[in-house]
């Protein structure tokens, strides 16, 4: 029996919860065992029950993780000087580039959160609502500055945020382009596109 | 037991297809079964059978009567003597109608092709590489051609057929705008996004 990698137990969690991250994207939540994720850490399956207590526990781990992330930075560029249509840049930027480099994460956030268990699940279903209004709110502010066209602000965060899923046939198709070159397409086409010319 | 609804063979096939289009989306092709289908027709799993073969033969039916419809209109798009631009926004609007139209059938043949048995599988893939390919030709003349952004094209195409997925989210969600605001605001923000100023 191999012991779990990681010097300490912070990390050994750590070490856990990305091999998690990437068997629920493989997999499904639902369909995956502690049994395939003890073989994917390459461990026995007691071993893991030291670290985490339940299959659970992972997916709270991911969920609100990701969520922290964006919320921060969320505060960040509501807080900014910025104006309206470069917030929602900013905000644009950051779902993009969280999508390439924590791939597994935040599909794993997107697809599965609906099997958190309560509390955790109402509590995210909020967070992720507020998390709408605000983006929306910037667009709505953006278009009574007259920095962005006169849209339904809601139908622009659905298209804009549910662009980055797009994301994801690029992490699986051929088409070889640059995770940089991938973000400035995504903004040349989202951002001129919500822009009042 | 009741019989299944429709006056002739063909139309009782439409009719347990249409219930298995809603049950595949609600359920997910894998856990749904030929008994919940059978209930949600109102008859015995058996008298199904009279019907359909098999799970998979619906699944079939489902996949391919969505490719056809999409195909049969980009090969009318391709002949018409439209700009390059305006085939874009045509094809674009196609996609947000079949949407809301067939949500069902468009949101299963989606997410659940890749259940489809071979040889339906194989083909299938290979026809939407080829649609996804003609698509990508279209932006690419039209970039040639001075109308459309120096984009790059594969990346478009994610984006324009990703964000009508978020049509799902304008389903479920209690913000209601109508069917022809949404087409409108998702026109206005993609198309302008790609077109050269």
């Amino acid at each position: 029996m191999s012991k779990i990698k990681g010097s300490g137990k912070g990390t050994r969690k750590e070490t856990i919860i990305k091999a998690a991250a990437a068997l629920f994207r493989e997999k499904g939540y639902g369909a995956a065992s502690m049994r395939d994720l003890a073989e994917k850490v390459g461990v026995e399956a007691a071993s893991l029950y030291n670290h985490i207590r339940s299959k659970a526990e992972i997916l709270q781990e991911i969920c609100f993780g990701i969520a922290n992330e964006f919320i921060v930075y969320m505060d960040e560029v509501e807080n900014s000087q910025l104006t309206e249509l470069e917030k929602v840049e900013k905000i644009l930027r950051k779902h993009i580039q969280m999508m390439i480099t924590r791939h597994e994460r935040v599909y794993v956030t997107d697809h599965e959160w609906k099997h958190l268990p309560e509390p955790y699940y109402s509590n995210f279903h909020n967070q992720r609502r507020t998390y709408r209004k605000r983006f929306t709110a910037i667009i709505e502010q953006g278009i009574k500055k007259g920095e962005i066209k006169r849209i339904d602000a809601p139908t622009a965060v659905i298209i804009l945020l549910q662009s980055v899923n797009g994301i994801e046939s690029w992490h699986r198709s051929n088409h070889r382009i640059s995770a940089a070159a991938l973000e400035e397409n995504m903004v040349s086409i989202l951002i001129e596109g919500i822009k009042k010319n």
